[in-house]
């Protein structure tokens, strides 16, 4: 672990002394460059274009190592699967007001993202805490169904009622979750994940059912997309990581539609709609 | 309470009919709007401007109510105080960096003031509502002492041992926060505040140093204007938002005069530094 | 002009050298800082507090001088008047929607500033641009009729038809503008600034009349405050940092509004509303 | 081309009338649902899970059309290339910043994404219609060599000597620029894309080591995104949007490492340095 070192820009061979705290306070285990190298990883980036998906890069960028094909595979599923919800999600709308206001592409997806909040963006990484949760009081000893109960109630503690990855407010079932999971299942039967998670999501499918008299609140794509990365081992944050670059395709997709539909500082409803105002009436002047 | 009307912007008298619970999706108690006419809390702008300061206009937008004259001094005052502490600071740094990459000043602003988030931005939040939780506290029959000691345990309790408002990494005094405090004391000698909050302040800052064994840890810039925000009765989470419009005014002091300065895709260190990579050695290609 | 030199944070009296160049990397001549100081352009804070408004501090910051307490006067009524238009402007319906999405009002209101682009954002800096570039010619000794028809046409023809600062969608007379310029009027009658750019405006404004055959197209609150910021000699790209900053104070007051508002991902429209979807129509599987 | 209609969320079978103009105020040809549907471009999603990839996903949202696999594949690779040019970059250095600040993974990608503007992130962009406007130069019967030219001194006049796509500051050869070159080769060899755009990049490069008296200036990263780009038929701003995603996943893994290392309100240098002071020297107070 050492500052690299590399010619003055000006080629000058007395260069002067550096700091090598100045580049330590930058350290990284994620990228080495020298002029005409880049390696990430240790993986110099000529042996890997061409031989590595885009899904297998994002994998090797976060955690450090490459994945399978079919473990990136399943990454590059739940990553294609949720990008986008429409308009009435606020981060889309947010993207498509601000291709109207003058700024880049770029500006109006950011202003989007940063809304994928613990709200908005947040239920995936919920999800695999809880799911993760619950695979480790089963490590200690626990049955699934005690793990799942009490997971759950924990979950329900700390963020209320409405379980992350489960129920939708919208769809009675999202088609995008039965089918991941069917996914996960073959990935499972050939080896490429445990299936663990898989199980324990249905299992809190279950019990969410048995504490609702038998009403179904079925995995939605948060918990689909939150079963694949704990099975693939991916630690909770980055959930919502994931989530990001995923959604990040639908917000392209609406701003760059606004931007050749055109418009001026749209706003959120019709022009000839006003807002209602429900502040105090007209003061006189003093 | 009702959906504002006004003729349809072709002036047809056949205006096709609006669905009022669009215009009550975005109701505000804020601002009323008819054309020709702008009313915020329900004083018309014409009546506001050159009689209203812009800290009067800053309560009143926030709170609802037109503060006096002296209470928005004491406003100005705070948002005045905090509204830099140089490059270090990661919020300028972006900005200056932001500057350099073909980004509107909007934009190099935005990303600047995104990260005034619970570590770099939230400090007055959190001593506000310590201040508060104190206060009631005292409220329901508590002394100063042991209000102060239950407060600083809960904030401790909460956040970790550095109670926010109090001590520098850099300064050893913090140069704004005695200045802020003796005008407090003033503006509490003229009636214009209780100074309630100014006695908690220096109380904390004296079960702190009883703690310390006799080390001050004296009172900083977000202590001080917690103090303010709290004589001036402002809820906890606006501190947050008064700071970020306080700190955008260096935010775009320091964006503007490195656009002056020049250079494109500023990094964070001279060009001949690199970072220190500390990651795997060199994968030999499979 | 050096390098800031100060003990290191551990008082080690052998402090390991330091490279001057990366000092120098963030050079500025904003703030000077060593422990218990902090100067703005030289003026030690303790000397500002209580003495020096808000306004007078965005100035200090962004020109490097202090100005008169009337021109800060100025300054505060332009940055006072210019605070919101309600949630029809894309801004403050982002900042809105961020704020039901589980996000920090820092973050809700980084979004929305944003979007404060050229064309949500940016007609004040144009129109200083357009009301500098008239007197650029008078100087060069035009008439002020000549000037703001060479003036005029120049911006069209840069910007097309559509004048910024002169105008509204909404507002067939923007209330914030007479207003202004009435007190920008007493302010030059009093010597606080000349007078020339509030000329200079109404000539546009005439001059826009007289095209258009006798219909008025009036300065509206971003030609008012142009003109404010042209008297007060602030270059044009400030503009639109005033402007962020002015607007900012809406932005929160709209998000602070939402969050106590309450909802959850608050979309652009009521819940049972959906978007018209005009796409290709269902494909069959493959 | 309707509003779609469904069920009031209460089940209501009088729900009131809405206003199909709110609707089509958000219309997009994009995405398409109703409860238990969710349709892409007339896609049903669970006809695409499991059987298209993120990149064509990536195709079918941006341009409505499904690609074949091996175009995909081609625009995968590109997406991958990109991910990543370490801690220098501006927008990386503000992800592991941002990452410190205490805001969420979200926020801290939004501000670095934001800063992917004009310079830092548009040269793809730049270069993708620099391509074009030499391509429709050929259309209309121009040689290449003449077609090279003027688009290269079309591309000068507009942007200047640095022609975006060509050159790098730090490397003398990208190491990532030849081996995407091969590639898209290979696939214009197989038929996938036509090869026209890698022949007018090289064309490029020749002109350029022509112009510069047989100094090379090699295609960087941008250039040869660029190329694949144009030979997949994308439109030029799209160029950024796919950098953005791309460059998203360096900024999480950066900034996702941060969060590991630790650190609270991260500078860009060490806690020992300050930056150089260049301002007034002390003012007497007054």
């Amino acid at each position: 672990m050492s500052g690299q070192e590399f010619p003055a820009a000006d080629g000058d061979a007395q260069a002067p002394a550096r700091d090598p705290r100045v580049a330590d306070w930058w350290r990284t285990s994620i990228i080495e460059m020298s002029p005409g190298v880049i390696r990430y990883r240790g993986h110099a980036i000529e042996d890997l274009i061409g031989q590595v998906s885009f899904a297998q890069m994002i994998w090797l960028m976060t955690r450090g190592e490459l994945p399978g094909a079919e473990q990136a595979q399943l990454l590059d599923m739940a990553l294609m699967a949720a990008v986008d919800h429409g308009p009435q999600a606020p981060s889309v709308a947010i993207a498509r007001m601000a291709a109207t206001c003058g700024v880049g592409l770029n500006n109006a997806m950011a202003s989007a993202m940063n809304v994928l909040g613990d709200v908005h963006g947040g239920a995936g990484e919920q999800c695999v805490e809880m799911l993760q949760s619950i695979a480790a009081r089963m490590d200690d000893g626990a049955t699934l169904e005690a793990a799942v109960a009490a997971g759950l109630d924990e979950a329900i503690a700390l963020r209320g009622k409405f379980v992350s990855g489960f129920g939708h407010r919208f769809h009675p079932v999202d088609p995008r979750a039965p089918r991941l999971l069917a996914l996960v299942d073959e990935a499972a039967q050939l080896g490429v994940v445990s299936g663990r998670f898989a199980a324990i999501g249905r299992a809190v499918e279950a019990e969410l059912q048995r504490r609702k008299d038998g009403r179904r609140i079925p995995m939605n794509i948060d918990g689909a997309t939150a079963v694949i990365y704990a099975e693939l081992g991916f630690p909770a944050p980055l959930a919502r990581g994931l989530f990001c670059l995923s959604r990040s395709v639908g917000i392209l997709a609406h701003a760059w539609e606004q931007t050749q539909q055109g418009g001026r500082n749209k706003g959120p409803m019709p022009r000839d709609y006003l807002w209602t105002y429900d502040g105090p009436p007209p003061v006189r002047p003093r």
